[in-house]
């Protein structure tokens, strides 16, 4: 069978299995999870053998260190993804709420229930821990799920695989209702992303590279996530204790993640105040610091150049800018802003109110780190990742992200006149 | 300029106005609103001449009756624009909500607050009077507008476009909130719907073709309505008056609207009873009917065929089936139903409640007529379209799908630990 009719058989038996998970009762769903978590623990041998042939072979072809070591399958993952099951099944299901129902002139009682999106395909790159992840998340709010892991992961994520079958046999739910595909041929991303008569959204897990050639070339809709290019704004009205410690933790809490602040905005009113201490903790953490010509005057620092704006450091590297006054730093964050998270740091109430009115991010916080910005953080339960994007779900998107809303209505043999 | 050029431009002009959008008060917003109104009732005679040189400029192109009669202005369309711009303003301002708001375990509190999309682009085809409904929606949701009319259209729409100007300086808003094509070149469209950086989301109002085009081509996320193939299902627990009544307000209230039903699907069991009464009363209305066999063996009918069942007929013809049972029914539904609107008639509450939970469509009714699946009926004040999309909206899309929601978190200078 060639890639194409492979998919299309793929995307056939996930489009009928939705039904079935959509119709599932939140037991069966819960029973499902836990399940493969039992598949998981008896499997663990197994599992750990496929994944040393993944990183064997990875060696061999020379992946580097950071990329073997997303790949690895430790004691901890392992059992992060047995706890990541059973937190999955304790969340409530999303499915089946109905709200904002109220009769209308006509007679008939008008409202919304919250409904599987249908088929989500989920395409990431090397840790096999991601598959547990995606299929609880799509599992539990009523989606069938197609994922397509990355090849230097295929020997792992195919273990994976066998127990999350078994676990939904046992539940008496399809074992297609999650399909990990069984092809390496990177044509069957191709087909994945534009399949709209089988598959209702693709989430994106990856590099920046990945994702832009998937919304790129997809004709199904993307829940994507590009950059985090968050800041953080010093008010002249800000305590400046509280404004110290969340631009430190916001930069130096961990370097590698999208909600860390890439770019420091201070009003001139205080940079002086607080310019030189920050200088001093950041450099005691090893941030390499770059700023603006009024920055400079005031501390040490690399010049900042229209490119430093506009790049995601994920790296101990932190841009900074002096700014006259809040408007001021509002343009800067229009302009450079990714739209993930931005901080105001305040004691003024107008302005606080503005900031979080204006600021057009997936997160707008006062007086917060924007390390905040997190599924677990905001009560969630989990993430299936972050979106960037306007429409559908902003911000980390959970179990509710990966449902939308139908209307129903109750009549009584209702007419239109 | 070339079209790429001027569409750059039209798109930076819009992105900047949004921010001005988003942020104008309610008061704004409404001024606004009512201002236009002013303005086109001041500019009448002016706005009816541009209507009249349109509709003589289509007759000697050899428009067919029924685009010109969408293209005209009629004292009563004229009346309608100037009442819908009324009621607009009247309806709550969904932006700024906040809800969902509680406290998080680290103490920040953590909830959403409704905010504009940013950015809409309209592309629809000859009536004019869309031009101040999509303008008048966007603008309340805090959206800044571009709107592409059909060039039929061209000189009534520029003519809308002055007292839509008009109206946004009158309140202080700028005049590039809402932009007008000023261009007939298609190839506006093609830029328009591949502009992410200028624009958040398409809205195509129109025919298929012109959808499925869209559709196929934009690199921007389109809310979409294809085919209004809608079902109502006559369950053999049905009270047979209301299922009669239903049954034929579904179908013949009225016959070009999406929301009308193409498909009626009869339980075995009452077939009988309820198709020969059903087939006098379609008779009398001109209905022209097709069928499946064991329908055929009770009523005069056509065979219907697979293209039947897949067919959004706009027009006095039905085709009917009869199924063994609801999960026939169920699965008849899934296999041809363009997800729009379904109903089940029944006095069965399981059966209601498994119809409800299961039937994947935007719409799914209880005894009441298809017809209702409707901006106004559901209480939404007016609509922007319908969408049959399963992301961000689905169904009547009003102010609300023209919003999405971003997270705002509260501080006390919290950090993460």
């Amino acid at each position: 069978m060639n890639v194409q009719a492979y998919m299309a058989q793929v995307g056939r038996q996930a489009r009928e299995a939705s039904r079935a998970v959509a119709a599932a009762t939140t037991g069966d769903k819960n029973r499902a999870l836990l399940a493969v978590a039992d598949a998981l623990q008896a499997s663990r041998a197994e599992l750990m053998a496929a994944n040393a042939e993944d990183l064997q072979q990875g060696r061999e072809n020379g992946l580097d260190a950071a990329l073997l070591d997303r790949l690895e399958i430790t004691p901890a993952s392992f059992e992060g993804m047995l706890e990541g099951l059973r937190q999955v099944a304790a969340l409530p299901d999303p499915c089946g709420a109905i709200t904002d129902m109220s009769y209308r002139p006509s007679g008939i009682q008008v409202g919304k229930m919250r409904v599987p999106l249908g088929v989500v395909g989920i395409i990431y790159e090397s840790r096999p821990n991601v598959t547990i992840d995606a299929a609880s998340l799509c599992l539990k709010s009523g989606n069938a799920t197609i994922l397509r892991g990355g090849s230097e992961a295929f020997r792992s994520n195919q273990a994976i695989a066998r127990c999350i079958a078994r676990g939904l046999a046992e539940a008496g739910l399809p074992e297609t209702a999650v399909q990990i595909i069984e092809t390496t041929d990177r044509a069957a991303v191709g087909e994945l992303i534009t399949m709209p008569e089988f598959v209702d959204v693709i989430v994106p897990r990856g590099g920046k590279g990945l994702i832009e050639r998937i919304s790129r070339d997809a004709r199904v809709p993307v829940i994507k996530h590009l950059d985090g290019i968050c800041h953080v704004y010093i008010d002249d009205k800000a305590d400046l204790e509280k404004a110290f410690e969340i631009a430190i933790n916001a930069k130096t809490h961990r370097y590698g993640v999208c909600n860390a602040m890439e770019t420091l905005l201070v009003h001139a009113g205080v940079a002086e105040a607080i310019l030189p201490r920050l200088a001093v903790a950041y450099g005691e953490k090893g941030v390499e610091l770059r700023g603006c010509e009024r920055t400079r005057a005031i501390i040490a620092a690399a010049v900042a150049t229209e490119e430093d704006w506009a790049t995601e450091y994920l790296a101990p590297v932190l841009s900074i800018r002096v700014v006259e006054d809040m408007a001021q730093a509002m343009d800067h964050i229009a302009r450079y802003s990714s739209g993930h998270t931005e901080s105001i740091v305040t004691e003024d109430y107008t302005r606080a109110r503005r900031f979080l009115a204006q600021v057009d991010s997936s997160s707008v916080m006062v007086n917060a780190s924007t390390r905040f910005a997190d599924g677990f953080e905001y009560g969630l339960g989990a993430e299936i990742g972050i979106s960037t994007d306007k429409i559908h779900a902003r911000g980390p998107v959970g179990l509710e992200g990966l449902t939308s809303q139908k209307y129903v209505v109750f009549g009584d043999g209702h007419i239109r006149t």
